[in-house]
């Protein structure tokens, strides 16, 4: 008897984390329209109207067509995107997608630098305060350009668009020693951030996406809504488009806290 | 103290259900094609490859653009779709798209007769095997039409496509009485089909989708591995893609179970 308590009193104590969720859900996905912000050189998200309105038979009916670049608004990067051989977006196994996650905020930092980098030092210092990443963690990144968007001259530091506006664009990322230091310490599903590429604007050769993608793990892109989110102790679905082969797509990524 | 050994003991006994669950992941999603099946008269999934292989600056880069029907492959009717001021695909509360589902198979009349329309009492005899849909349940039609995706001669009774094609369409369905019976006797989220839609091929009028989207239910069509649930006990989790103001999209739906 004395054992079956001791086991009674373990599985109440067990549950009390979970009550301190409150099941709330947090969606961190930008709607798709034309002030969508996509990449400088990205083909535009365009919404083509089939029908709309009351049809002959009696019936109200509204449908549409839409064409979009994969990589735009809020997305995924399968890790094919930038690595030969690794996942597209079809083959990333479910349980990748979905988990634990933390939020580190930079945002005091980066909305100061908008050429800032997150360095290995800040997430060991996020770790003394907050206990380490989890195995298995999904790890989001907040540098407050969020608040930016969709402008696109603020979020991604310019509103020009063409191959000519690649060199003006100015917005923080992950630098590519944090990346690697993610990679070989810790045990990550994925990695998201509140601005347009994980790799900061004034990347030439999107190192950090190679670091993460050559070992398999995507990147979630123009998250939406970071600020809603504790530093911990909340869960993110992000579940993208299935596109055969696709080297990314958009993505619906939400939080229950 | 023995308050507390109750409580304890009511703790370890709710704590039962949920063990039996395994957490397994189901992808309930057909992946994006060429192959997809979509409505004869609707626009057909084409990618378009963008870049492949390795740059002049070193790194791998894969990128593609898109286009489709918001209505094709396995995807969302948003309430809009059939019912004027009704939910556009982004305005669905995240709480309509996740919750406790269940399975009502009818494939063994279905397979049999490819215009069989699922009736009320067909619901009703689940219910007395199986106990009523739940509060805020997700129900999922199975048919039996699953197996022949993407055959459209099969899948949708034609393989031709255009508007003369659509007098041609033989695939089961929820019969607008079932449908009625639904929204009048129970409170469920959305309905999900193994098939091209929620009414039958032979539909003229769509008065399935009338009857639910005018309630803002939205519909889960071309609905992949629902042989692999149970028929109660399991979670489902619908995220489409987020157009603003669009009449529904493709979705990334998965159970857990
Ligand atoms: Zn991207
Ligand atoms: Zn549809």
């Amino acid at each position: 008897m004395r054992v079956l308590y001791f086991v009674l009193l373990l599985l109440f104590f067990q549950s009390i984390p979970a009550q301190e969720k409150s099941g709330e859900f947090v969606d961190l996905t930008y709607s798709f329209s034309e002030e969508s912000v996509y990449w400088v050189t990205a083909k535009e998200f365009k919404l083509e109207e089939v029908a709309k309105g009351k049809t002959d038979q009696g019936f109200y009916y509204s449908a549409n067509n839409f064409s979009t670049a994969e990589h735009g608004g809020t997305h995924i990067d399968a890790p094919i995107h930038f690595a030969d051989g690794a996942q597209t977006v079809d083959q990333i196994p479910l349980e990748n997608l979905i988990g634990d996650a933390v939020k580190i905020d930079v945002s005091d930092k980066a909305l100061k630098d908008p050429d800032y980098l997150i360095s290995p030092k800040v997430i060991m210092d996020w770790e003394q305060e907050h206990g380490p990443i989890p195995d298995g963690g999904i790890v989001l990144l907040q540098t407050g350009f969020g608040q930016y968007y969709p402008d696109a001259s603020k979020y991604l530091g310019t509103d020009k668009r063409g191959p000519e506006a690649v060199k003006q664009l100015h917005f923080p990322g992950l630098s590519v020693e944090a990346a690697e230091w993610l990679v070989t310490n810790r045990k990550i599903k994925a990695v998201g951030i509140d601005t347009a590429s994980i790799d900061f604007g004034q990347s030439q050769n999107f190192a950090t996406h190679v670091a993460l993608m050559t070992q398999n793990i995507p990147a979630f892109e123009n998250v939406a809504n970071l600020d809603q989110l504790p530093e911990t102790g909340f869960t993110v679905i992000a579940l993208p488009i299935k596109i055969k082969g696709g080297s990314g797509g958009p993505l619906r990524i939400i939080a229950i806290k």
